[in-house]
């Protein structure tokens, strides 16, 4: 099974894509689509058109996007809400299921903790999905985003990481 | 010039869709759609195809949206914000230029009132468009905005409506 995550923003939105088969996770593509500093119309277009080429050229099965923060700017919070709406679009347009996900479950999922740093995720993504780098956070977000899902839909365990012996989260 | 106004929502949005010829404006189509009772992405689905068909059965040139307002309630806020880029996706899709208007600026145009009722941006509609009957409000709202557009778009008067001697708006 073949899963697009998605971490939405108004400025950058993140993609991975990622092979899900049995317990093996396995690494496909991640990136970042930039929306430029046109109108807001034309910022999600970009948006929009990014996805869909993502859809296009990785042919996922499956989407999962992270349900955003409502922010403490009310105006933030609208602009973030267009386009998470945009890129829903996009997902929709191209026939996906789109599952959604809270920060709070992708990290549990993951990390084994739902309130893990933001370099935990990065770090455990890296791991996981064995790459030679750390990946750039959005990125590293919606391959996340696409490891909860992939656990979720395999029926797999309630998270990734399991706890060592000494109590810490490593991967499996 | 074939305008397409929408008034999104995520319950239910409504278009309208009319022919600026000169300063004669003729109204050709509006409605309202409603996204039901599914999931999220299921609604914003029903958003996007809806104003896709409109976009495709009308052929409009032009399309403008009103600014949405920022909610008490942040989830609303964000949901809203959702349903207003699906709105600007469908249309972006359709390659049509997106002009955006504040409801201030809609009633300033239609009613030659910024801060005028609902009940009189709906009269305003009816009359300038030669209704038979007062539109359903969803509709009114995007008709309104299609005609701020149009008067933008001519480079028109500031207003649609006049002052008459007797110091009340009246339709030119």
């Amino acid at each position: 099974m073949r899963i697009l995550g998605i971490d939405p923003g108004l400025r950058t939105t993140g993609f991975g894509v990622i092979d899900a088969v049995g317990q093996t996770r396995v690494y496909v593509a991640s990136g970042c689509i930039r929306s430029g500093e046109g109108s807001l119309p034309a910022r999600l277009k970009v948006l929009l058109e990014g996805i869909s080429e993502v859809c296009q050229r990785y042919q996922p099965q499956q989407s999962a996007i992270e349900q955003v923060f409502v922010n403490v700017n009310p105006q933030s919070t609208l602009l973030l809400g267009q386009a998470r709406g945009a890129a829903i679009s996009a997902l929709v347009l191209a026939n996906l299921p789109v599952a959604e996900y809270t920060a709070l479950q992708v990290k549990q999922a993951v990390v084994g903790n739902g309130h893990a740093a933001k370099e935990q995720v990065s770090h455990m993504v890296q791991r996981l999905l064995s790459l030679s780098g750390e990946p750039q956070s959005d990125a590293a977000d919606a391959l996340a985003c696409a490891l909860a899902h992939a656990n979720h839909a395999t029926g797999g365990l309630a998270n990734i990481g399991m706890k060592s012996r000494r109590g810490r989260w490593v991967s499996i």
